[in-house]
């Protein structure tokens, strides 16, 4: 199998001030021509280092894909470790410098001199044109080794890639095709999956399955590998049905679904409408079901009841209830939740009261208790949870836990 | 110099299913002791793989960090890896399972089998705690070189990072100072703070100054590097001075902070109150304001308004008002944040009504138009926005601009 190794070059990412998300890109792109990434590399702007870590992508991988350095700055020294790699002198090619002049002449500039190393090559190199910058970008062979140069910006990566180097990448994997498929699952732990799957996540299996997690949605995907594309789409398929089968209704939506979609969804086909009433997590409920767009066919009125005293005045929780069982307790929970209903005449109503912390909490309620409420006119669901992992992770959790509760009450009555 | 070297272990990272910001978050964080990253490596769940990336990394830094591959599955392995490397065997802790259990227990539930794995260590390998998930994390010392493997969980990986690992690291470079300041600044964009900074941003300063950017949020770093601490810490902040006099009320903050921690503070020093009413923003705001812990102090009421009717509703905005000026107006935003003021009874109200579409946009009123009005009993301050880059980015920026119209309203009348 072809594989890929990726270097990424620059002080900034090894200081930590910018995060690689052109790794990331390419890994994903180069998974849909069936070239997995064997390794990845990041160094620092320093011409040494930056051979050593070509070479050893080189002896690792076929096609060896290096972002950053080609900027027109002293740092800038990836057309010299391309030369250097390859054995060669850098040569000023004359139309890349005309190509550069016209680019800052088209935005009424005069080109800096700095830019003038950016039209040097590696002699006998091929360039990859940039139409978005004036970092060209190279393309080039030694030992049977694809080595490929393209500018750090992502945007400006980004469509290099996409139109001169992807193609040529693409004939070296013909007759092969990989597609991939993601479930996305909510309700248990990332161990507990595991313990349900068994063997099915083993490494080396085709379909390939990785599990991933992220604020308690957990991510399955299924990447099959085969001769065409009907085929992998088969074996994608299969697989899928298989893990529906063991994973049940923990499994939400597909692809890139969020859990407000899913919910959004159902709504709509339902023709029903929600309320939210939420304290602890305050406003994180409202904010995830209103980041899906037309969100306001099923969802109209919303409260944060932060205070005792706006949970009394907005939605009619009797004060002795809170009294007596305190703001975070089942039964205040399901007054919030009966309150908003009858408030906003909605279909539904969801309600939240927790401790968000880091203080607040007792022996008896901790820090992380939430309880979570959905209610229609004949029928509440009041349970109860402990989530940790700091303050913002668990009201996130308990927000997506809400709409978890929603979906699985998702014949609505 | 002490240098460090990062190891990132994890398919899900090759495949680009997920952008690794552990080694963003750690290259960040060594940058403050004084311990630059040479280098950077991702490798995949593989036990050769990772042997061989440690030994590498182990050859050209004193410190090599790991993280990822400490989980439950059986493509878990990292503590396999460092046994393997340091030829020793895994031994089961008896106290680290009592720990796992416990974990599980706290949370109602049994531990899975496949969570015993976790108790296992390299024998004689320092055993870090994990508070925040079951999986320990390990430092070891071979040939003067410091080995750490920690969680590949962002959560989980900073929380033993800052606790246990860190004070470790510090000890290796006393001596030699780095002092990191950040200044964060709202109100413009990037290219207009470059422009005000001039040859301020150059490469190869001391202090070096870097400029990012996210949501509207920009972050100037100032990296001061010198032979003491006062030394650099003298030198930020003269570079403080300097930036601060250039960019004035653009500067909200320093470090971490977050525009809704700055607004918290100023209302609790001044003793004052407020109410959220928001429309498009659908929670975004009272979700911003309640991230910070205590915000109960001067928070207690919220309202998401979503259609007309809860805008007549919950906060009283005559329909005819809406009939005359459309929901997405000044008169309407102004009337949203009076009725909040006055159902609330609070010093202050602000509120937020545009269009974050992505359909329902006009010629006169386009998809990114806001209004955000700022209220107190004897004055309302409304203004109107046109933001862009997509729902998301708009319905957040749009909030925290209604936070720093508070903060510049700083003295509260």
């Amino acid at each position: 199998m072809i594989k890929a190794s990726i270097v990424s070059i620059g002080n900034e990412i090894l200081s930590g001030q910018t995060v690689d998300t052109n790794a990331a890109y390419l890994s994903d792109r180069l998974l849909t021509i069936c070239m997995p990434v064997a390794s990845s590399y990041t160094v620092a702007d320093d011409i040494d280092l930056i051979v050593r870590s070509l070479k050893l992508a080189g002896d690792e991988a076929d096609v060896v894909l290096a972002t950053g350095g080609l900027g027109p700055t002293d740092d800038d020294l990836t057309r010299q470790a391309f030369a250097k790699l390859l054995g060669v002198q850098l040569q000023l090619q004359d139309d890349l410098l005309q190509k550069i002049q016209d680019f800052f002449a088209s935005r009424n500039s005069k080109m800096p001199d700095k830019c003038k190393i950016q039209a040097h090559m590696p002699a006998g190199a091929k360039v990859l044109a940039n139409n978005l910058g004036t970092a060209p970008g190279i393309i080039t062979w030694k030992d049977e080794t694809v080595f490929v140069a393209m500018p750090g910006v992502p945007s400006e990566m980004k469509q290099m890639f996409e139109e001169s180097v992807l193609p040529e990448l693409k004939k070296l994997t013909a007759g092969q095709a990989v597609v991939i498929q993601k479930l996305k699952c909510f309700g248990t732990g990332e161990s507990n999956i595991a313990e349900l799957l068994g063997n099915l996540l083993e490494r080396g299996r085709n379909p390939l399955i990785n599990c991933t997690a992220e604020n308690g949605t957990i991510t399955l995907h299924i990447i099959a590998t085969a001769k065409d594309k009907d085929k992998a789409q088969q074996m994608v398929e299969n697989s899928e049905k298989l893990l529906r089968n063991k994973l049940g209704k923990l499994v939400y939506g597909t692809g890139e679904q969020t859990l407000a979609e899913v919910v959004g969804k159902k709504l709509i086909q339902q023709k029903k409408t929600i309320a939210i009433v939420e304290s602890c997590t305050g406003g994180n409920l409202s904010k995830l079901l209103t980041d899906v767009p037309g969100a306001s066919q099923y969802f109209s009125h919303g409260w944060v009841t932060y205070s005792n005293s706006a949970k009394t005045d907005e939605v009619g929780v009797p004060s002795d209830l809170i009294v007596e069982h305190g703001a975070v307790s089942s039964q205040v929970a399901e007054a919030m939740a009966r309150g908003a209903l009858k408030r906003a005449r909605t279909d539904f109503a969801v309600s939240i009261t927790g401790i968000a912390g880091p203080t607040g909490g007792s022996e008896q309620k901790p820090v992380g208790l939430v309880y979570i409420s959905v209610c229609s006119d004949n029928k509440c669901d009041t349970e109860r949870f402990i989530f940790s992992h700091g303050r913002n992770s668990m009201r996130c959790r308990a927000a997506k836990t809400a709409l978890n509760m929603l979906r699985l009450r998702c014949k609505f009555d």
